[in-house]
């Protein structure tokens, strides 16, 4: 057999298995696994690197319009090539409906957006903002069929949220066409309510973001949009769970018998409400929704990924410079945190702190990382097994970590658009020193490759492997 | 001691002790107990009978509006003559607030029935139905002072149906004054959407009314109402709770550390979901809401009263007649269960029920009986010492039951408006012979006492036992 | 009516009720309770006081023989004065079965060390440690007839801990006899286990007392205990409950349907594992099993009290000197923890610190204190209603309390023979400065009475409330 | 490249992924997954064939004395070509020690039995039956040293269960050396008090095996294992799980932190405890320990395999013939069930009606039954990576699934000692047409391969993945 491109000696890792192989690949396919693989065109050394799917991240926020001159950090330009530089090959970022947007009039934006400029492969989630009859009854079958074949609704955020009747009116066309439903779990009114006794009592710093956003807030939230789609009869996805509290609700559901994911993030296993809580407004950097919590909360979550509650683990990315008045510190966030913009950069970040602080740390096994950061993305996502492991006739997306390499994360690694990232400073064993998108070397030691030629794709997607 | 009365030879029990004692009562008031009592007016022979607290059924809905020409079958004249041969002495009814109307206007209203049909003491819970800054911050804070010191909210029912910043508001009106919130627990829009669902289907019988309500509906209100109050940081009551997966989210609660309250109803104790599905729209009988479950859910309320989950066993006395066309079976209610006015009669039968079923048959002790009957009502709402026990000082509100009588249920034995019993032929050991509204009989040999002069009287009351 | 006694303008508190009453007492039993009574011979005026049912104290150790020269610091004079120190008029005390011994001859024993020394009410629960086809066949029958209606048996301690087939037969004796059976929840294996791995690493210290018997120990035996119980299908006590662990197996078996009883005590909720870790074996003095644990299972053991998972509050009492080579600084203990006596005094300090700590600082409310101090002690092992409340023809056992009364506990309040308390220094608020057994005054002002002659019974029992 | 064989068209399936491959083969060993192989000695056709792993059966009994004239069904022979019949390659056995024998004498007796005989690959896991201190101190770890990493302790049956001390003692030995501990949790003690009890009430017939081991007395020892592991703090398996009480043992025990193996097995999917009462001593059939319980019991262990709680899927094959006076109706069985030999056969029928019950059924899917018929049980006992997956180095231990294939199972297509199954007249749908072990066709079209000799070897083996 011919290779266009040969991974030798490496140690091959799927989410069940670990073992030395070569790897051939032809036409941006994986051909081939065996023992010794020669003839090729391009033959890589994987000696002492571990040999990994490159990690596909579902929940990316990317250039995204956020009102009152506030700018997202990140273009698909800056936000791919960092996520690549992170090990991933695949990013699934979400197209917002504008209110009184039909769907398709959203998608031809956002396709317009990432149009060349991607240096990983791309795929839309549609965020449902007005799910009129027309757009549930009308567009999102026809958009199903075309390979859009998941919605997100959030129970939070006023624009965004959805009203009980509308969370199920979208539930019930996900059931009809087989699409699936991503929560954003935060009950708003909740939020509201205790926004206002806050600023009853001169609350305003960052620190108050997180006291207005509650675990009960969580908790509430994510044991209604279960319970919906328990009434429903339908899967849903519960992303970005920051706390024990909304864990137990996806145990105690699946217990119930519903068919559900669950995701977590790197933010709620490293960073706590402390974090927002310091001097000359520097706690803006780590105002995220849900909030990180404390540090029982982030046992809770290395528990519910070792013990599979949570099947994904993503970044939800979502940057925003620090220091910038159309960024964190924009002249109304200064003076009262409901308007410092929600959300942290953590696309290129994700994996090598899982690796680090899972992996070498023993909290989790080899295959678990590559089950929550690549192969179950693909699965429930309707990517697999086109993407998502290490298979004959798969793509070769492939992440080539070294497990020995030590480095300490400053912001210029990361390629990313924001001034910062919340990890500055920590100390990461484990890194995807190479990257390969469908074959081709898109990373090479740890920073873009020369050509640095966007060659990213659009993926249309299938069902999800959680509808039967 | 001279007396008014004195009640001789019975075995008093309170919610704690049971004992041998006879009773003094003057004024209306208990002011002796004691070995022997003799000196008295009129001297009642309780010998072989249990002396208990009169019965206070905080759950009664008498004389309300219903609109599409239903007719409620009690006004306050029948369906405190009722309450009073079941036993009770008090009842807790609800004044509920139109769109639009002050809660001063409606309170006027209630106390114009009431005014002296009223065969026990009577007092109003206000039904929030319009949550208006005027009527929380203004009339509230004023009617709590007055003594009108509970609301009730619906999370079910279009135009009762509070959504969940209004719910938010009157728990911080709560908060601020000290006042109670009963909620009843059920998602009105995940109702509306199983309906749709059944409307599609063809399914319009009585026992869809079960179907189109299910347990989820139920647990989910019920944590959101929990969770809504942990986050004012105020008590609640739960109301009619009719399934193990609710009562769970009780002890869930308490186990949080909130204080709050939960009830239950004998149709949660005897009745199933098919009872619904019965020939010629029988089942229409049964429609109340949460709807009666099944036998697992009877053993689960059952738990919870004899575990204290429960404080409250109500009847919430709910009537109207059934073949009429004012009442169940009206022209759209024959032809679609959502057009059947919901809910059953019970205020006469929630304690011989439960003396039966539960005393009689070792499921509860009698002091649990009264706890639950009457003297957490009064703790509950209010009204303790005054009412809801054996003691001195207390009001001479007494049902002198005879363990070993022997009944069966029949319509008429009830004095109600309504022309059915849902427990028609149920075998009965126990009843109340005769009852005292303060110090006055009532009721003599299970019936009206001859006069059936109305002395009921309005309670204004303090605040709950839950607040503190 | 006359009366030997009248207790005039106090506020009577039952476990379920709280109302001024006078109180008119004759042959040491409550005969009236009435507004006004004052034809006595001796009138106590209790303005501003609570009047409650004298304490009982059901796990009390007193006189017991400890070997190895170790000598317990009670005999039963100075135990019960303690006792009445504290505001209890009955207490349970164990007689121990000795190897080989009949249980006959192990209660002549005890009934002499108890002859004309009590200063309380006292019965006896049988310890049995040789659970023989004679003893269980033959004697325990007899004596539950003859009013010895409970056992308890050890799951720990060298001597005293039963096997699990010894168990079951104890239990089954129970069974059929109708007696209560208590356990004290420790796997003694375990324990070995560790206390031989603490030795290997040279840990030898007072604060290895307690990691010798962690949580997990209490936990498997306390769901040994039940499990034995529901497959013998007989009620047990679970005594002196530690943690949460632990009392959730409580909660866990009532849930599957158990009738059994939890029990807690002040040092699990003022002590934790600290104070065994102190300078000069000053640890020494909190030696006791369980060990206290930590502040969270403090907060479990409150939650048990207030949520009704706990219905008893018992001391413990097991009183040991502390520098005393008879007591806790013996030699062998000096140089091992296993050689420290286990134990603490605590009959006095019940009461205070729950009124204080629980009462005073609103965790508990008053009814809830009488029924965890008194009224459940003689429901459940048969003393009520002779015993345990404030009602017409009960004894009239009562504890005046000052509630306003503030005390920094030192040992010399205290009446014991043991030279320290473990809560020296605390600060107290309430006190019951006067005590009645029986209608007759034994402490006053907080001392003990006058003639402080030994007045105390010995109380038959029967059958407990959970045995149907 | 050349191959000794190449599986071609057929459909790769491992724990996570399921891919088209062709598999080259040499020596033995799986060399190659790719496209298209074709150079080989053997071509294989497998279009429309599942290719997986072959069957692991960690849960084996085999050639055992029994006692009183008791013939196992099965030595390593026949069981042996069952469980290849089955779809198996590997079988793990049990050594039991008997009381004073060592463990290496023990294990000489069993090598011995295995010798020349095995059709499938064999290793042993040593049951600890007297654990002396020479044995756990001595044998044990020199035996991990040399590759029997697993012990096997039972909690039951005379003559086999250990007291606590001596399972802490066990695991104890296991925390030293490394080695993995199974448990076989059911209370003796419990047992033998319920068939006194039975006794008594002259119940002897083969049904009350189930009453006189219930639910509760597994899911003690459930517990009391899973804390002496807890205590000690070293991993165990908890075998052959019956019910969900006893799966949320392990559940609880992992959210505790604790890292546990859990295996449920056919009998607890497929039988109730209503099979072992019929006719004519007809239950015999089904007598094996913990006896299968209810229809809910089964929902639960189906949901315990969905939702990993277990990890492994074993058969607890333990054949005894029926109709036969040295199997299930021996003279004294026939008279009483406890002298009915416990266990029934499965080596064959185990991975047929996992298949058909659990992916046929959409209960689980393909990956999960590779994950809990062979991947796991590899990792879990030290044989992965050579054994339980198909990648590249591993054996070439392959078995061929015909997904279309339907069949009826009756004994004679089972190959296994025993003159009955438990399954007889199941339809099962889906079944392994041909197995190769090591590269070799063992069975051929369902039935064994034309040579018949035995090839299977002995495995030792390295530590569990559970140990780290």
């Amino acid at each position: 057999m011919r290779f266009d491109t040969v991974i030798r000696h490496g140690t091959v890792v799927t989410a069940s298995d670990t073992f030395k192989s070569d790897i051939g690949i032809r036409d941006g396919r994986i051909v081939a696994l065996a023992a010794e693989l020669t003839d090729a065109d391009e033959i890589i050394d994987a000696t002492g690197l571990l040999v990994l799917p490159g990690g596909i991240d579902s929940h990316v926020h990317l250039d995204q319009p956020s009102g009152d001159g506030i700018v997202m950090a990140d273009d698909f330009d800056s936000g791919t090539r960092s996520a690549a530089i992170g090990g991933n090959t695949t990013v699934m970022a979400f197209c917002i409906q504008e209110k009184g947007q039909s769907l398709r009039e959203a998608l031809k934006i956002y396709h317009a957006k990432a149009e060349d400029k991607c240096h990983v492969d791309v795929s839309f989630h549609m965020v449902i903002t007005d799910p009129t009859p027309e757009v549930l009854g009308q567009e999102v079958p026809a958009l199903v069929e075309d390979g859009y074949t998941s919605m997100k609704v959030f129970m939070t955020y006023e624009g965004l949220r959805l009203r009980d009747d509308e969370i199920l009116a979208t539930l019930d066309t996900a059931r009809r066409t087989g699409a699936l439903v991503m929560v954003h779990c935060e009950n708003e009114d909740a939020i509201r309510y205790l926004i206002g006794r806050h600023e009853e009592e001169g609350k305003f710093a960052p620190k108050f973001h997180a006291t207005t956003r509650p675990v009960a807030a969580e908790r509430e939230a994510t044991h209604r949009a279960l319970s919906l789609a328990e009434i429903v009869d339908v899967p849903i996805v519960i992303v970005h769970v920051s706390n024990r509290e909304a864990m137990e609700e996806i145990r105690r559901a699946r217990q119930r018998g519903q068919k559900i994911a669950g995701e977590t993030c790197p933010q709620y296993l490293m960073l706590t409400a402390d974090d927002l809580d310091q001097d000359a407004l520097e706690g803006a950097k780590y105002v995220c929704s849900p909030p990180p919590r404390d540090e029982a909360s982030q046992d809770a979550c290395w528990e519910g990924l070792e013990q599979g509650v949570f099947d994904l683990f993503s970044s939800d990315h979502c940057p925003f410079r620090f220091d910038d008045p159309e960024g964190k510190l924009n002249e109304k966030g200064k003076r009262h945190f409901r308007w410092i913009p929600n959300g942290i950069p953590g696309v290129a970040t994700r994996l090598p702190i899982l690796f680090s602080e899972g992996v070498m740390r023993g909290r989790i096994d080899l295959n678990t990382f590559v089950a929550v950061t690549a192969t179950n993305h693909a699965k429930l996502y309707g990517l697999y097994p086109r993407k998502g492991t290490i298979a004959i006739g798969s793509d070769a997306d492939l992440a080539l970590w070294d497990p020995e390499k030590r480095t300490t994360l400053t912001n210029d690694l990361l390629h990313h658009g924001a001034d910062y990232t919340p990890y500055e400073g920590l100390d990461i064993q484990g890194w995807p020193t190479r990257v390969l998108l469908r074959g081709r070397t898109i990373v090479k030691d740890g920073k873009p490759a020369e050509s640095d030629t966007p060659t990213g794709t659009y993926l249309p997607r299938g069902k999800s492997a959680l509808i039967r």
